[in-house]
């Protein structure tokens, strides 16, 4: 069954031949321009409620659904969007056994799972309006023979900004005295006593890919020991550019380093990278901060670190499940400085994210291509950084 | 008598010439070397309690005093620190009818009235550990021919990177991220409807000094539209060097800036510079930051227009007065992110400075001028910034 769909999904999404070959054979219609076969797509985004009119942008919520409604209603397709995700009564179970696409976010993902895809008879395309497709069983779609593919580069630099803002928080300890004035105090030593500048000190990035690139150009003239560890060594121009040094190996970086950055997708290699033993091997009240995925974490191993000062603090966006739960301990653990999954949905990276959106459903009704770095799964294929 | 006091004072502390000749005909002693003229030297320092153990380099708080304790007793002075200095029953009051010296920080700065100045019939020297001394009555103090100084540089790379973690903080909405995470909820539209990146936005400082020059190299690599007003342009190549273009006109860089940054010294001529008719200049929902004096903004006119979303987001570590007090409306006011005045009292800011308080001192026994750049008023003559 899967092998079937497979085949037909494969040559819909990819066919670079004319649009007329990229007809299944089991479609009722057959006409040659793209609204003649209707697809279902279903867009699963966070909610904005009272939010939604407060700004003529906001195209990565809910109500805003990436403002390609009327485009794709105009060409006979079906738009579904939904927040309701989780579990068989939720609105996406309704659809999942005869939607053809489906969209979804880092933000406020849709859990696409080996079960999910067996029920989605008629799935075809799974899409990810920005970075990161792990909320994705990425096996079981290549399995399938689906497409899965990414906005890739559309919010690298809403990234990298964000990771450079916690890095400071950290470095700087705001957040105590932020609490003080609102707290009605007023006690500069309590902060001061472990408050640097990021100058002078040993920042490094675990992966070197766009985010962690964009990171150290940002770092640059902080004045900081740059360090980076990737598979691969970086562009010469850019290592000189940046100045950052390559660290082949990752306990190495580790033991140098005043911050680490996350910047790694998560993988089966990722998963759980940063446990008990890998933390301690870092300096003392060391800073961390991780946008990448929570799930590259152990989760309490960070709680324990953060308890006793081996981690001095812990900043990121990221968070293992999504939403976090009420009783998340990463919310009552010290010295954090931890938000919901938000740095790579600015109103700038929502219109990059649904422009993205829409250029590759174009291509999609169209039969053509996905820019090639694009593809998380393609014809059955896990792009490297999976395998 | 204050005209007769500024005659010995600023011999005694400006004196190239031999020491001998340094010492004043109305002085006990007059031995050749520094100690035999023993000065009672006071610090008003913030107060570390048990913070003053955590952290050996903590010399910026009452307990660390600087680092200097040894050093001065060791030389026959007299070395008194106290935080207590407002009214007329505090410890400092005590210590102004025979001190030499009064150092102080504009963390916790002591007030240096006409009246103070006018009781200090022993004053000669009045040093700030770190920049600004706007604490003190400048005219008085040159009136009175007084010396101030400050550790000029000490602490501008700290309130730099300070001002850009203030920046990205409001630009990328993470407070109210933030919030939610501490207080069990998650609702990302919140945050995003207005988070943006920071690049392709137009930022302005008010002032290029040795601070607003380091933050706008920081700011080079992300992109921005960067503007700034002074009183000169600045060297042609650090303005290649930044991007930054220069605004002759004050409200002509308001009007333009998504983001303007305060980087003028507290002066007669900023003192409440941003007003209720200035801040209405500046584009609805800018984002301001100041990191420079409470003083420069009205306080009134800042709550309004956060109140009224004319302001967007307003951080600060900078009030009118320090400590503030508990009902200080800033502490109140929509979309702040304020905290203590604490940028400049990094540790790594806090050893320079009081590395930069000691060799001042060194100079003063020894009568030598000190590092041009660091005088406030020297024999009775304000730095031109101030005039």
């Amino acid at each position: 069954m899967a092998m079937k769909r497979a085949a037909t999904s494969a040559i819909r999404a990819f066919s670079s031949a004319s649009p007329a070959s990229s007809v299944s054979s089991g479609s009722s219609t057959r006409l040659l321009h793209a609204s003649a076969e209707s697809k279902k797509i279903v867009g699963v985004f966070y909610k904005a409620n009272e939010y939604a009119s407060l700004n003529p942008n906001f195209v990565g919520s809910l109500e805003g659904a990436l403002g390609i409604r009327d485009w794709l209603e105009s060409q006979g397709h079906q738009y579904i969007v939904t927040d309701d995700k989780e579990g068989l009564d939720s609105e996406l179970e309704k659809h999942i056994p005869d939607l053809h696409v489906l969209i979804t976010t880092p933000f406020h993902p849709a859990y696409v799972t080996a079960e999910r895809i067996k029920r989605a008879k008629n799935l075809q395309l799974l899409l990810t309006a920005g970075i990161g497709s792990d909320h994705i069983d990425l096996k079981a779609a290549a399995a399938a023979g689906l497409t899965v593919a990414e906005v890739t580069g559309s919010n690298v630099v809403s990234v990298a900004e964000d990771e450079l803002m916690r890095i400071l928080i950290l470095v700087r300890n705001f957040l105590p005295g932020y609490h003080q004035v609102i707290n009605g105090e007023w006690n500069v030593a309590a902060i001061a006593y472990r408050a640097y500048d990021l100058e002078g000190k040993t920042v490094g990035t675990v992966g070197a890919g766009r985010i962690g690139k964009l990171l150290l150009q940002r770092l640059k003239p902080f004045n900081c020991n740059l360090l980076y560890h990737d598979r691969l060594k970086m562009d010469p121009e850019l290592e000189k550019q940046t100045g950052a040094k390559f660290e082949e190996d990752l306990d190495s970086l580790l033991s140098k380093c005043d911050v680490v950055v996350i910047n790694t997708p998560l993988t089966e290699k990722t998963r759980g990278m940063f446990d008990k033993e890998r933390i301690a091997k870092m300096k003392k009240g060391v800073l961390i901060v991780n946008n990448a995925r929570g799930a590259i974490m152990d989760t309490q191993a960070v709680v324990d670190a953060c308890s006793s000062g081996q981690i001095g603090g812990y900043s990121g966006d990221v968070w293992n499940p999504q939403p976090a739960p009420k009783d998340h301990p990463w919310r009552y653990m010290p010295n954090h400085a931890m938000t919901p999954h938000i740095s790579g949905t600015t109103i700038d990276g929502q219109l990059r994210y649904a422009a993205g959106v829409k250029d590759m459903l174009d291509r999609y009704f169209k039969g053509e291509e996905f820019p090639p770095q694009n593809y998380i799964v393609k014809e059955g294929k896990l792009a490297s950084q999976y395998l």
